[in-house]
């Protein structure tokens, strides 16, 4: 099959023919229909520090996928997965024995294994998946929905890591996991999204933010107490990662509040802790990746129940020949969420 | 009446004659049995820029007390407080009506105000309180105990800010509020305190730490990680504000924790949020006074059932008029809870 | 001044010349600009044994209401209320000094009383409120939504006792609270709701319910076990009071969900506890009044951003004279909610 | 091997000859040290409606255990389980693909199978276990500790279902599972029991309870009530599963309290839904064994730290042959956990 790999520890990525995955008993073939590209792909793509660290190659990668199911090991049962459903995986493999897969915390496996980082992805014409990780699609949700419900994960489950109805939240940073934040937390009352690219505040209103801010032209934290009687917001959703952008958010946050931060800075923050948080009373949660698998159930209701309108953010559909240009548009910044289509032209 | 004053805006005090408290109708008079020092008094007394910034003298400071009401309000009604009961109050004033009061977190309300901080408190042999702070000492508690109930409010809070039992708890910092979150928190399993003083830390061993461990002797980290199986502590009680135990704090909380954080530091403090908040999807609570009037209920209930020994914890009972004698104590350093006992000798 | 009083032990009411009130130094005195009927009124006027054991004649009652502050006592803060301000009011008032006062569920106050029913209410020209239960009314508001945040309280206190971001949801009983529940409730995914009456299922198509199910005439539990997948749904809003409707709501509850009780039943009511409660491992809420307050700046958020329509719900705006009118609407069944203008025609 | 059945589907139980379980490449093959009797089983030898409506007889009985591993298969990893290790087992085997199983309830699975119920148990010299449902018993903790696990995962679960610490507890019914949520209720400030049982109520005290109340000699309610000050309790565990019991318990509830509620009722129970959990805002919590596997890290934590003595429960000590005197004993009352060691003589 084909297979968009990274051959050697350098930037670049090669197309190349490799052999279908072997499953195991517990495992599902899965034939990719449409794969969309995270930015963790950049980072691989580009081989930044990080990657460099974490990955081994050869290997193939992509984490962000659905697919048609094509052969099921022999001790899956049939309730999880057969052949010709319609599926999605979470791709972060729990080991199941440590103390938070014990406590009900899987997502935080202190041995999670990533599919597409740490074993071959979804950047080929198959993958192999775990069947316990296989997510089948509710019919009524949109194919190409399917291929970015890993993302959208990591928005539900900020957005809805606390209590959201009636309150007025603040989000910093609407690149794409932000607007999909956006998209989702407009079950609160007032939705304050700050962001420096025009585009992406233009963006972030159609999404459903009621104000969209310009941290470099003007003091945000003051605009958003002023719309709120002074008491700053009930929630910051932090999407950003920047050090300028989460202290912001925290200065924002009115006391009593919640703040979930799912940006990921590239080098330790200097925070005003007493202020931002111990005096405030606030209450902080770190967010990574989804809810196994509450956070899917979410997802599906959502999207379900038409309550949730993505189209926006889709970008480019190509061939996994494109790949270049596909990297090149992303690197150039303000491209959607590019879908690759591994078997061939879309539907 | 006597009053312990802070006259000018310098270091040190004086004892001085001034009227007694006019109450309003709201209002109850206490006269006071015993009074606590406060770390808090320690920077009002030397004067550091914090306190330069907050306090007006001339003001009678201390917030941290107990004793028996002399005369309430008109507008008071009987069962909130009559003369002769034994009371202690809340020494936060919060105001009722913004955002935070409204939603039922009136310990961090906007315009709160602190009795010994921002009007006359309690060192002095009476002190006027809002009714509704007022808290009245079940007779099942020794007296003593009645004036330390503001920092053991604290320390149930921290420790009562999310589920403790069956878990593990590192203490950070083993002070004398340290030292209360380590009695109370031995709800908990196994109970890790870190702290560099060696009196503490034994005291800290006295109190129900099951390993009190010295962070300039060795890898705190490395220690409680190994005594956890390699996961890391449950929960993370921050009592001593210094940046390093903060550090150290983050790096020993399993991933999926709780770290909930009281001690202050002096100034802004950098984190590795990646991988101490974030991608552990952690859970940081900021801690702020005491939950108005939870913690008091929690508190009480604990020392009725005898389910809290803080005897170790007492230091000296002196005259208000010994009160360069206190402060040259604890300014020295190890000294327990000094209690001041304006209206003369203890019972 | 003006007010519809129970003059006697018996049915009916009469409008009476009585003296305005005179307010305590911590009231508020409110001329009231329109008051709604509740059920309980219709309770109180046509006497019933509940009316006879609580109610005490002569009394003026009415407990939902919004007006203008005419008058303060001298000992409340500006900032709490001032002369000129449209204001309704929290008609529970706490005793403050109880254990659920102190533990934060003031809601739950041992020793409340109820203005209106307990005390002189708000079918009157004016009305007197202590002003901690004073509520303002954000000017963004309509100001007849302002006579109704009474029973709006009751409907987002129940909907919003627990988590409902992407969940399904069961109403039963769709009477006027649950009329509102059902229109806030659409945070939810899936709405179902069930009611015999056929105009109240239009109504609740119309408030959003995704499906009105009639239980005389199917059975609504298959029908909604059969909408979602088999599993029932994830939570329940009882708000109907009819013990049928209650065993068929937690029927169609998940194992695991969530049954918040707000319909009030006359007696007794048998329950199927091991099927319906234990095994399912399900989590029942009682309801009682609104949490105060933060409830009410739930239902002001969700209102100032216009995320609720409840006009479909107001009926007839009456002077107090119409009173008996008003009274044989009700009795009748269908009427919407009706508002008395104690002081004169609408605006 | 040797296997305590039920033959046919009648009373009794017989011990015969049977084969040796074959195991599949997910199970786990145990070596049973020792097994220990549940209600249940006395439900399944009298062959009651229940059993004659879920066992299928041939089948081996029993389902709380400790034991050896004696082999394991293909597909399960080396560090879930292997040959000579000490484990019990979560005897609920969930299907992983409902919706419960997909939010994190697995403990309330719409599949669930139950070893020794649903297929054959641990009354027998070997029992298979799927791998995933494998517990590994910390060495600390005293061998005949793991023949309880199952029960003491009830109790935990139910007492900390919610917030315990500073509470008051009431514990209606001192039967074996009663006793150990008393053993562990003991982080809570005052512990109310009532029992019938004379000898019951004896051994509440011992396991920590501060009153043990007799429900046939006086009013248990305002015995509780008074104790509190007239609030009643902040928390009911129901332990009995009796109707007036379950009533008493409701009634001696205190408004906005916790009810949790494990013991199981034979009918339909009439219950005051108003006054006891509607007005009373309280939250009612219904228990199904035990939390995959939170539950079972509690109870390894609270085991280790030594902070729960169940000593006082266990009872005699038996070869599986002496069944039928086992059964007797239970059968005529008072017997403590008898244990069936079923691989020959405890060490």
């Amino acid at each position: 099959m084909q297979a968009l790999r990274k051959p050697r520890p350098e930037r670049g990525a090669a197309l190349e023919t490799v052999p279908v995955p072997i499953i195991g008993p517990n495992d599902v073939l899965v034939r990719v229909r449409a794969a969309s590209i995270c930015g963790t792909d950049l980072h691989i793509y580009a081989w930044d520090p990080w990657s460099a660290s974490r990955i081994h190659p050869p290997m193939t990668f992509g984490h962000e996928f659905c697919g048609v199911v094509e052969r099921v090991g022999d001790e899956v049962p049939e309730l999880m997965a057969k052949p010709g459903e319609f599926v999605s995986a979470e791709m972060h493999v729990n080991c199941g024995h440590c103390r938070q897969c014990r406590v009900g915390q899987p997502h935080v496996c202190q041995n999670l294994e990533i599919i597409g980082i740490d074993r071959n992805g979804c950047f080929a014409e198959f993958v192999s998946i775990p069947a316990k990780n296989i997510w089948k699609i509710d019919p009524a949700i949109p194919e190409h929905y399917g291929a970015i419900l890993d993302p959208l994960g990591n928005a539900v489950h900020t957005v809805l890591s606390g209590d959201i109805a009636g309150q007025t939240v603040a989000v910093t940073g609407a690149g794409p996991i932000g607007l999909m934040a956006i998209a989702k937390a407009c079950g609160c009352s007032t939705l304050f999204a700050t962001e420096v690219n025009a585009a992406r505040r233009a963006m972030a209103l159609r999404m459903g933010a009621d104000l969209a801010l310009d941290p470099s032209a003007g003091d945000v934290v003051a605009q958003v107490r002023e719309a709120t009687d002074g008491s700053g917001a009930d929630i910051l959703l932090e999407m950003s990662g920047h050090p300028t952008a989460i202290r912001q958010g925290f200065q924002m946050l009115r006391a009593g509040g919640r703040a979930s931060l799912l940006g990921i800075p590239s080098q330790p923050v200097t925070l005003d802790l007493v202020n931002d948080i111990i005096f405030k009373g606030a209450t902080v949660h770190g967010i990574f990746g989804r809810l196994m698998f509450k956070t899917w159930v979410q997802m599906t209701e959502l999207l379900k129940s038409g309550k949730l309108n993505l189209e926006p953010l889709f970008g480019e559909r190509l061939p996994l020949g494109k790949f270049a240009d596909a990297f090149k548009m992303l690197e150039g910044g303000l491209a959607g969420k590019i879908l690759f289509y591994p078997n061939g032209a879309r539907r």
